[in-house]
This record gives structure tokens, C-alpha cells and sequence, in this order.
């Protein structure tokens, strides 16, 4: 058994619910077909499972030092990525003609999170800098994009995003960094950035900082910001290096887990001229810095959603086979003992992580499927509908996999007992990696502001009706199985109770009133979505076992139970939740300051 | 603003919650008044403020060292130590004829509250030997308490309870470590003991190890365990120190968090013989450890709410002066930046904190008066009514501030954002410490199986209607209010819905079937109760504000507030997971090994 997948489950995703082969059919991903998709997840199962997953407690006990103004990585996460490079694997996504493998986004999604399973801190330098990558391939210039695209989709340069300040980190439009036109088309940064991931390393040859800043004449606020490109280390028109960029690492972030990337605080500017480069139009760099945050967004979910199934797996393989106790009223202390998977807290356990890590699982690949299909379309009312699907889904496919496989990763702590809440087990590691993930890419009061305060009445509703139009097939197919029905209609009865909840929130004139509940709104309405997709999983188990697959009963009967319990245990809390939102509560929005301790 | 310890909420508890004063009047607390009872207070807030608290960060980067078979600690760990034992207070709860401060429990329970808040793991060590000395008190022979005794009492040597072994945590009935008789009243103690905190260190002159080991010919399982005294080093009948009493330490564990207690494998027998002495009758071994165990959940409980606690204060003290962002609808970039607790996701974050910690805090403080309760009663019928009560809620004093002021340490975390991901900063280092508290001294698992399978049926029921009747006053006072009426009856509405649970429960004859939901139910049951004392909360501040206490409007307004939260928020979800209970649904049950991965 992997620690770090179930391909058996990828299968499913791919094959079962998300329909890979039809995919496979349009014209940009001909080059492909399942055999091929199939040798190179197997690649990417055996890297990681050989190269990635073996040092990644390594890296968590050493982490990269601040030496004389440089961040010195440890040599096996150099050795690790070099492989990783060589094989190829940072082109998954990438156009043909720039060298890409030009990979499904569904594909790749997959590739990449076996090795966040395996050892997330060590691969976040790559996927950021397929962000970066993408970004700039979406929105720099020909010039930008012939010199710095190459290396960047190579892997020989890795890229950042620059976005938070140490006064600003979810507040963009406050954000200080300046760009003074030099006058031949590029900028002078100056100023200081906080949180930037691989801001500095010593494990790629350059490194390329996408920067958002304001232009000396910009207005205030966020229609003020324009995003720059900026390298460490000079290019020359030849692509060949030149100068440093005078961007000093003022010190690295010692934090609670994701050891292996650093985390690094950049001075721009510092000791001689910083240079940048405008991508995109002046003024215009929060809508082009969100061609990165939306991909990184997904990966963030992604990412948590990979560190909830290594526990998973983990805690699974350690309840199958260590004895412990017996039966409630079996009193004989000489019989033996059992696997502690029997006993019914230890399943408990184990399914709520099923069902936070699968639920996951089928809302980021169902993502990705959404932004396959947008590739792959040539009609632009479609491509538009997939856009307003895609936005009101991506604060949920970020928000909800953070906060749930987090807590997943908890129960495999406590499934190991003492031995989990030790450094010699990777259940705590994996808990304090994914700890993060509820903070980065928007925090969840965030993606909850975004989702109530704009994502539900995009388009005058059109989300929340394309929404609704998606999960119909659902509705209609539970609602004539005898095993299913009564799923099918709790859904519905949700459904509805969710979109009376966001009638009444828009009847309030107040903002602030109005979205006081916005963060409980996410959780809820997280948990709508991720009930239909365990609900369309259940509908597809439940007619292979009708029909008689026997090979996976046990597969396919796992994935029935696992909708049951969503079902039975979480969504009648869920709803709750909603008639709080509904009820406009002020308890919360009127506790004064000096309530907290009456001081 | 402490960083430790609101002592405006601690007088609340003591003065107008739990009537200090009244007990003051007994006997046994005659020595002691109110005056002497905040200068020791103060006493230990300035200690743990000014000696504990600053070298708490550095006591978790430098965890002990294993060298050469021993536990090497840092200095700064001794130096403290030093200074709580020469100041007298680990004698806080013993009686004065053993040179014991004998304050009430209650008391006892904050300064030890204190410590914890401010340096968790190294308090440890102490309240361990609490522990230690109580049972040995209890249940020692008169040669024992004798020898043992004053050093333990005295803080010069510290003490510790072994009971896991490597293959038997949660599973007593398993153990295997062995205690032959020599003759001479002494055993010769032979075996591995696990996760044993304190086990060793080099902090204290000698340990005294409390031991659960079988005798040669005792019936198997828990019937046939008994309990030992054995000393690190052997003390001689004038009590100075002997040989060492050969045990080995095989091993240190590197946890998570708590990283400043050592936690120890302990081998031993190992290199020559090793010596203990009966604690009470042979084969009543847990029966006596189970003295030091309730007392030890409690303490499990406070160390819990201490960690959020301190979590709780400085993400508050960080909410107020973090200047970021607008309210919604604010436009104007150029407004200042608020400071963040203006923002409702944050005051969420606060609020949601404040019921876990402070409801906690009444809970702990509720079962500290019913041991002081016992402790003055003359009375043998109102004591074994205390003692029925506080079996029913030690299960959940120890489980509920576990598993909840865990989730307020991970909102402190969230409310910092990349800050508070870092190791710069106190609260991610609360979460690791407080992430311990649902797997030792009883697993949730362990306590739902306690609770349901018997504490709620205990002395046919009665323990239900105690506690039905000490609820039943404030069930009272709300209904004549105006104010909290509406939540008096949520209360009673989910205490008649609890109560059908278990007699729905109870009507299942299989143990397996009729506990499969067990923690959920530990985990409703756990929320009514702290329902019930956020009311009795909220009626003491209700009163308050009626009467016009104009001093202190702000804190019983944020009495009131918590509770309308607790009860609009969570209590809802609290009645769908116990109508889970009640449906008795097998979807977890019956979910076979083979179904979680399909293989």
C-alpha cells in the first residue's frame, strides 16, 4: 500500500466521474491517451515515493539557514529537485510549442500532488514557479516572455509571487513598494517584502520575482498597483546572467511546518538598483497577479488536500495492523487483541478523513476539469460559464480542503496515539505543514468576504444558477434509488435553505452587517458542494456494485458508506449553520473591544 | 494586558460564580482569606510572568537531550524549577500537618493555572509530583508516606506515573511488566514502561516512579494489576539516598510540542535489580492509580484551557493594535487602516476563543469547588454525591477543554496569519503544546466509552439526576428573564433531547452497536454541560448589569455576548449530533477494513 496514493482512487476520479477519455478526444491533448497518462503518474509515484518521500523528515528537522545574507538549502532538497528537473516534470502543463508536455490540467493536478504528498515543502519551489510561469505566459510581454519563459519552464529558474508586505499582508491596496520608470521601459523597485516563499535559495540558477508595486503617479488603493517582473540575478539580451538585482534577504521566517521552503522577508533596492519589468498594463497588476492566484489558489487547495491523504493513507495502514484492546463486553483479557481498526472510534477517525480527503479530492479535480474544459473550448458562452463556475467555486476549493484535511490530519494523529505526536511518525509533521494552508492565498475571512460579498451575485446570480443547473443530474438520478433517495432530497432541502440564506443576507443594506456571517457562509457552503460530489461519487459506486463489479465491491461499498456518514453526521450541522447565517446574528458583530476581557 | 492570566475573569469564578467565600468559612480552610489568596495569586502571576513566561520559546527550541543514558535539560528549566520549589509552592493543596499550605483546591487549580499558561511543559514536572504525593497519601503504607512523602511534598524530588507500555496504551488490561516479591516486603520490578513524562530528568534529586506491574500468580487482566513505589535512587530507612535503583532510560521521545518534559522509555530491572514497594493491597493496583488518574484528567483539562488561554490574550492584545484593512463597503483607500478586531471574522475568531476558554474555565473551576465540597463535607451522603458528579464530568473536564481550546490555539493562530505561523511568535507554539491534551491520561475514544457505557448509568442513573438538579436553578432564573429566557429553554429542549439519547441508547442490547457513536456523544454531552455553566455566566452578569455595576459594564457585557453566541452558534449543531446518536446509525460500523482504500 503507497503511503502518499491511492491510484485506485485517482482511477476513479479520472476515469468514473470526471471523464478523462472524453477530454482526451479534443484536439489539444491528442498527443496523449490513458496508456501514456498512466506511465507518467507511475513515474511520478515512483520519484516521489523514492526520492521526495524518504527526506522529507529531514528537511523538516533542517531547515534552510540565513548565512551571510544567503538562505542555504539542504543538499538533499537540491538532489531531490535536480531529479525532478531532469525528468522533465516542471513542463506538465506547458504548451507544446514552448517545450510543454501540454498535460490535462486534470493530469496534472494529480502529478503534482503525489509529490505534495510526499514532501510538500520541497515542491512548492516547482509549482510556484509554474504560476509564475503561466502568468507571464498569460499577460508579459513578447520580450519578457522570449527571455524569461524558457528557463522558467525548464525548471533552471524558479519563480515567486511578491505580493504582502510586513504592514500588508490581506490588505493589497495599502501596499508601499515603488517602481520609478528609469525611462528606457524598466522600473527601479524599492521597498520591502514579507512571506515570499523561495524568495531566496541556493538551489536554482536565477530566480524571478513577480512583484506587485505602485508607479510614483499611481492612485491610491488597489486600481494603483501594477506588477513588475523582477529578477535576481540581471539578464542579458542573450538570456545569459548579468549583474545581481540588489535584492537582499533580510531574513528567513522560522515557522511551524513547510520547513523546506523558505520563507523570506526581501529588501528591493537594497545597495544599488533594483531593476523591474511592467507586466501587463500600468495600474492593471492585481487582475494579472490573479492569473497566478487563482492557479495557486487551486493549488493551495490541492496542497492541503495532499497532506490530508499522506495521513490518511498513513493512519489507515498504522490502524490495520497494530493490536490494541478488544471489544466493548468482551471480557476475556487472554483473548487477543485487535486491530484497532475494529474498534468503531478508531473507523470514525478514519472515515471522517475519508470523507474530508475524498471530498477534496473530487472538488479540485472537478476544478481542473473546469479549466480543461475552458482550454478546450471554442465556444466563448461556454468558456463564460466556466469562468463564472470557477470563480464561485475557487474560495470553497481553496477554503475548504485547508480547513478540513486539516483537521484530518489531526484524527491521524490521534488514531497513532502517543506515537503520533511524535517527530519519529509523519502524521504531526503533515499537521503542522497543512497548518499554513487555512492562512495563504487569502485566508479563509478572505475567500469568506469574496465568496458572500461578490462570488454568489456575480452576474446577477449567474453563478449560483449554473451551480444549481450542474447538480441537477444529481437530484434527478438519487431521486429514483431506493439507497439514494433520501440523500438526494436532504441536498435539495439544502440547497434551497442556501439560497434563501443569501436572499436574506442581500436584503441587508449594511456591508458590515451583511457579511458579519460571511466566514460561517464558506464553511457551510463548502459543505454543500462537497455533498454533491459525494453524492454523485455514491451514485456511480452504487450502480457498479448494482451491476456487478466485483472486483472493486469493496472500493465502491467504502465510497457508498462514506456519502451515508457525510450525509447523516455533517450535513444536518451544516445546515444549522446556514439558519445561523440566515438569522443575522449580531452577538458577534456588536462585542466591543474592551468586551473580550472587560479590559 | 497579561499575556497569562485575566484576573478580573479568575475573581468571577471564585467571588461571584463558585462562592470562594462560603468555602473559606470550613474548617479546613480557616487559615486562608480572601486578602491571602490574591497576594498568593499574585505571587505566582508575578513568578510565572517574570521567570516562566520569557524562557518558554527557548525551552521548546531546545528540547532535553539523550547523552550517555541520560536526560539532559537546559539550565534555564532548572533555574525556574528552582524557584517555585524555594518559594513553597508545590505544598499549595496538602494538608498542614504534612507542612502543606492546604488551600482549597479551587485556588490551587489557578495557580497551577498560571504556570501552565505561561510554560506548560515546565510546570509538568511538578504537578506531576502533585499527583504522585496525593495517591501516595491516599493509598502508601505508613513506611512509605514517611520516607516519601516530605521530599515529594517539598518539590525535591519529583514523581511520575507509569503505566503504557509499547504495545499497551489505551489497553491496561495488556500490560506485561512484572513484580516478583523478594521476601522482605520489596518486589523486584521487571519490564518496559512508555511515554512516562519526567521519567527521567536531571532537574530533581531523586524520582519516585508509581508502577502498574503484575505479581507472579495474578489473574490475568485489569483484576490482577497492582501498584508500586519505585524510587530512581534507593533511599535508605533515614532517607538519604542509596544505590541507584537500576532503571534505564532506553530512549527519549521528540514530540510535538510540550518539547521541555522530557517523556521517557523507561527499562526496568535493567543491569541489576530493581526494587519497588506496594502501594495498597496487591491486584487493586488500578483502582488506586485511579486517585491519581481523576486528579491528573483535571489537570489535563486546565493545562488545556491554559494553553488557550494564553492564546486567547495575545491574539486579543494582537487584534487591537494590528492596524489592517477597511470595513466592506469602505472604498476609500486612503481612510485609515483599522485595527483588526474591528473586522466581524476576527471578532469571530475572539468570540469563538472566549466560549471555549472561559466555559472551560467555569467547568474546571465548577469540578475544583466539588473536591473542596468533599473535602469540608461531614456529611457521608452528600459526599457520595459530589463523587457521583464529578464521575460524570471528569470524562468531559478532561476531553472538552482538549479537543475545544486546541481549536481556539488554532484560531489565535489565524488571527496573526503568517505571523502566527511562525516560531517568532507564542501561538503556534500553544497549538503544538495543547495538541497532547486529547491523547494522554485517556483518549477521547477511552472517555466516550467511559462516559456512555457507564458514567451515564452509574448507581442506576442517579448521577444524570444529580446533575439534572444542580441544573435546574439556573434553568429556573432564566425563565423569569426576559433577556436569557429563550436560552434557558434551548437548554432544557437539548437536556430532554440528551436524555432520550441515552435511553435510546441504553435499549440496544450489543455493547459494540450501542457505543459505535460514543465520542460524538462525549463530545454533545460536553457542550450541554458548558451551556448550562454559559448561562449561569451570563445570569451572574445579567444580574450584575441590572444592578447598575457600572465598573465593570464591559466584561459582563461580554458575558452575555459569549453565551447568546454559544447558544445561537453551536448549540443547534449540538442537537443534530445528538440526534446522530439517537438514530444509531451503523455507516461507520459496519464500514470494513477493506472498504476505506477499496484494498
Amino acid at each position: 500500500m503507497s503511503m502518499i496514493v491511492n491510484r485506485r482512487d485517482v482511477d476513479f476520479y479520472l476515469d468514473e466521474m470526471f471523464d478523462l477519455s472524453t477530454l482526451l478526444k479534443a484536439d489539444r491533448y491528442r498527443e496523449h491517451d490513458r496508456e501514456s497518462i498512466t506511465a507518467i503518474l507511475d513515474l511520478c509515484q515512483s520519484m516521489a515515493e523514492e526520492e521526495f518521500l524518504p527526506c522529507a523528515a529531514e528537511l523538516d528537522e533542517n531547515e534552510p539557514l540565513f548565512t551571510d545574507g544567503k538562505a542555504i538549502t539542504p543538499q538533499v532538497l537540491k538532489d531531490c529537485l535536480k531529479k525532478f528537473v531532469e525528468a522533465g516534470l516542471p513542463t506538465a502543463t506547458f504548451d507544446q510549442d514552448l517545450g510543454g508536455m501540454q498535460l490535462p490540467v486534470m493530469v496534472a493536478n494529480f502529478m503534482q500532488g503525489i509529490f505534495q504528498a510526499a514532501n510538500a515543502p520541497a515542491v512548492g519551489y516547482v509549482f510556484l514557479t509554474s504560476s509564475t510561469a503561466h502568468m507571464l505566459q498569460a499577460c508579459g510581454s513578447e520580450t519578457l516572455r522570449q527571455r524569461y519563459l524558457p528557463p522558467l519552464i525548464e525548471g533552471r529558474w524558479f519563480g515567486t509571487m511578491c505580493l504582502s508586505e510586513p504592514h500588508a499582508g490581506s490588505s493589497l491596496s495599502d501596499i508601499r513598494c515603488m517602481a520609478e520608470p528609469v525611462g528606457d521601459g524598466s522600473y527601479k523597485l524599492t521597498g520591502t517584502k514579507m512571506w515570499i516563499s523561495g524568495g531566496e535559495q541556493d538551489i536554482s540558477e536565477n530566480i524571478v520575482h513577480m512583484v506587485l508595486a505602485r508607479t510614483p503617479d499611481a492612485p491610491p488603493g488597489v486600481k494603483g498597483i501594477s506588477l513588475f517582473l523582477v529578477p535576481k540575478i540581471r539578464v542579458e539580451e542573450d538570456g545569459s546572467p548579468g549583474e545581481p538585482n540588489n535584492i537582499a534577504l533580510a531574513g528567513l521566517n522560522h515557522k511551524m511546518g513547510q520547513r523546506g521552503t523558505t520563507n523570506t522577508l526581501l529588501n528591493f533596492g537594497e545597495g544599488g538598483d533594483c531593476l523591474g519589468y511592467l507586466v501587463g498594463a500600468e495600474n492593471e497588476g492585481l487582475k494579472n497577479m490573479f492569473h497566478m492566484m487563482n492557479e495557486a489558489r487551486i493549488g493551495v487547495g490541492m496542497l492541503a488536500t495532499m497532506s490530508g491523504l499522506a495521513g490518511y493513507l498513513y493512519s489507515l495502514d498504522y490502524a490495520r495492523n497494530r493490536p490494541q484492546g478488544r471489544h466493548p463486553g468482551d471480557k476475556d483479557p487472554n483473548s487477543d487483541m485487535l486491530p484497532i481498526i475494529e474498534h468503531a472510534d478508531i473507523r470514525r477517525l478514519l472515515m471522517e478523513q475519508k470523507v474530508a480527503v475524498e471530498g477534496s479530492l473530487a472538488l479540485l479535480t472537478y476544478c481542473s476539469q473546469l479549466v480543461d474544459q475552458q482550454l478546450t473550448s471554442e465556444d466563448s458562452q461556454t468558456s463564460q460559464r466556466l469562468t463564472l463556475l470557477l470563480e464561485l467555486l475557487t474560495p470553497i476549493a481553496k477554503s475548504w480542503p485547508s480547513e478540513y484535511t486539516l483537521e484530518a490530519n489531526k484524527h491521524a494523529i490521534q488514531i497513532l496515539g502517543g506515537y503520533g505526536y511524535t517527530r519519529e511518525y509523519p502524521v504531526e509533521r503533515l499537521y503542522r505543514d497543512n497548518r499554513l494552508n487555512p492562512i495563504h492565498e487569502g485566508s479563509h475571512g478572505i475567500h469568506g468576504l469574496d465568496l458572500l460579498g461578490r462570488k454568489v451575485n456575480l452576474a446577477g446570480g449567474a453563478t449560483l444558477a449554473i451551480f444549481e443547473e450542474k447538480m441537477q443530474p444529481a437530484l434527478d438520478a438519487a431521486s429514483g434509488n431506493e439507497t439514494l433517495a433520501e440523500m438526494g432530497e436532504s441536498l435539495s432541502d439544502i440547497w434551497q435553505l442556501a439560497k434563501r440564506t443569501i436572499e436574506t443576507v442581500n436584503q441587508e443594506p449594511d456591508p458590515v452587517t451583511r457579511l458579519a456571517s460571511a466566514t460561517p457562509f464558506l464553511d457551510a457552503f463548502g459543505h454543500l458542494v462537497i455533498a454533491w460530489l459525494w453524492l454523485r461519487q455514491a451514485l456511480i459506486a452504487h450502480e457498479a456494485l448494482q451491476s456487478g463489479a466485483q472486483a472493486d465491491t469493496d472500493f465502491y461499498e467504502g465510497k457508498v458508506a462514506a456519502c451515508h456518514f457525510f450525509y447523516r453526521y455533517h450535513l444536518p450541522q451544516t445546515a444549522e449553520k446556514l439558519r445561523y447565517v440566515g438569522s443575522q446574528d449580531r452577538s458577534v458583530l456588536d462585542a466591543q473591544a474592551s468586551w473580550f476581557t472587560g479590559a
